[in-house]
């Protein structure tokens, strides 16, 4: 089968960790491991991966350095995120098939995602992104650079758009590259945010969510599967309630109206459950949230929230 | 024709600026022009390219930021350069391309190059990265990490190996995808330095130099051509003395006399006429170093210094 896996921040970081090379290509060998023996059961794999913590930090040593160095726009540091965590996955990716004597070519693959310069998002940014400021900080800097600012607490951040995914630049070389048995790792952090303008692709200051990226991806490769694995088991209703109840198996439309009724939260489960209703909205095929533990199962249907249509 | 072009660092950013992202895209667009033109001519190419300033400062940034962050080793800043440098050269190209109504696949491409691990430059530590540090600095540092350090001027600066490459990880993808007509971008830097040990591929601590492992790379693919651009429009005989000459046309034989006499200043000139010599040995194709103004003639082999058997 052609499955397409988005590695949550978790496969790469957990929260308590300083965020050390160690810690985070530890993790990353756990991670891949998994994903190894999803090929190994014989299925077509394209990885893809977010990049929060990453970029985040990226942003923030520009920003601390820059009495020193020029600062880079965000995509540029989308890029930079893409590198690092791009070569630690297919590091580990290929030691661990090799020490399963499995023979595969894989590809780390820098790719910019297509939005709309003209996308709603813009108008209203709200993805939080760098260093914390404090109220006086905070005044200069959109000052100086007219970026949007948000409260968190009582400290600052530049807060930026998280527009749409619309496109895929990179997407027929990708789909080559899978459909010729390689593991592409690809669309990292949702991709590099691009718009066209006059037939032109620009960089723009942006995040692109990489759960909807993904799913984009997931589609137009027409994949028979496509897991996001992330921190929890399931999605549930009533999340952090007492009663709180995992969802198994479940339909598009009985999906839908949990959506409506507004089970789950934004930013975290509701992005995911949107992802994955587009997708098998779109192929027919399943879609399945899960956590990294449970990723083989899910492989095979067998774990975590399975939405069918 | 199949050609394999080296960009040095200049393709990037010229020694007078500030390293600001509007400098280096506009920089590499104009390479890229280039570029394009040689592709236009109906030749199929592979893209490499230097990283010196930019990994400088992704290593410089880290340690500026090691109160507040974990530093990354060098392979980890290294693969943030190719996503960085990569993300410009794709989409200067795409644009430029698209722009002559080129349809052409281009893929970047995170590149390992191997290294012996016991390759002698690790017991000589020469490439200079990072940071200047005070002597009092530079001490305690070489205590708490155990960096070799060496002074430069009345300053101290982290100085590491720059062993000889000698495999490329990705080569079986980047030589499939350039037989079909894609345009690869790829062993950025020299690629991410990488050991082989017990059968794992290891990130190690050291940085590459981008004109030697173009120069492997172009071997192994058997290219029709490798071009290194730079700075200076040939290699010189008497460089930087009132009777310097241009080499124009020259055969391997003349050649490695002029380096035996010592006539190619190490670290700039001389490891490009080794990379040079090393491709035509292998292959008996010519090999070009030249200025980036003179790239589209280089393809014609009509300026710089002609390398042939």
């Amino acid at each position: 089968m052609d499955i397409v896996i988005a590695l949550g921040g978790n496969a790469i970081l957990q929260e308590n960790e300083k965020g050390t090379f160690e810690e985070q290509y530890s993790n990353i060998k756990n991670t891949i491991k998994k994903i190894a023996e999803i090929i190994k059961m014989g299925n077509n794999v394209v990885i893809t991966h977010g990049n929060g913590p990453q970029v985040g930090d990226i942003v923030s040593m520009y920003e601390w350095s820059k009495d020193k160095l020029p600062a880079m726009p965000l995509p540029v540091c989308g890029a930079e995120s893409q590198g690092m965590i791009g070569y630690m996955i297919v590091q580990a990716l290929e030691n661990e098939l090799h020490s399963l004597r499995i023979d595969k070519e894989i590809v780390g693959m820098l790719t910019r995602t297509v939005v709309d310069a003209k996308d709603e998002h813009f108008k209203n940014p709200s993805k939080p992104i760098g260093p914390f400021y404090t109220k006086d900080e905070s005044d200069a800097i959109t000052k100086e650079y007219g970026w949007a600012m948000a409260k968190e607490n009582d400290k600052y951040r530049r807060v930026v758009a998280s527009p749409v995914p619309v496109g895929i630049m990179e997407f027929n070389v990708i789909k080559r590259l899978h459909e010729s048995g390689a593991v592409v790792v690809c669309t990292g952090g949702g991709g590099i945010p691009v718009a066209i303008e006059n037939g032109e692709s620009i960089g723009v200051n942006a995040v692109i969510d990489k759960d909807l990226a993904s799913s984009l991806l997931a589609r137009k490769l027409y994949a028979d599967m496509f897991i996001m694995l992330t921190d929890v088991s399931n999605a549930f209703l009533g999340y952090g309630t007492k009663g709180q109840k995992a969802i198994e198996k479940i339909s598009v439309e009985e999906c839908e109206g949990y959506m409506k009724k507004g089970e789950f939260h934004e930013g975290t489960m509701k992005p995911k459950v949107e992802a994955a209703l587009e997708f098998v909205k779109a192929t027919g095929m399943p879609a399945v949230i899960t956590s990294l533990a449970n990723a083989e199962k899910a492989a095979r249907l067998e774990a975590g929230t399975v939405i069918t249509k």
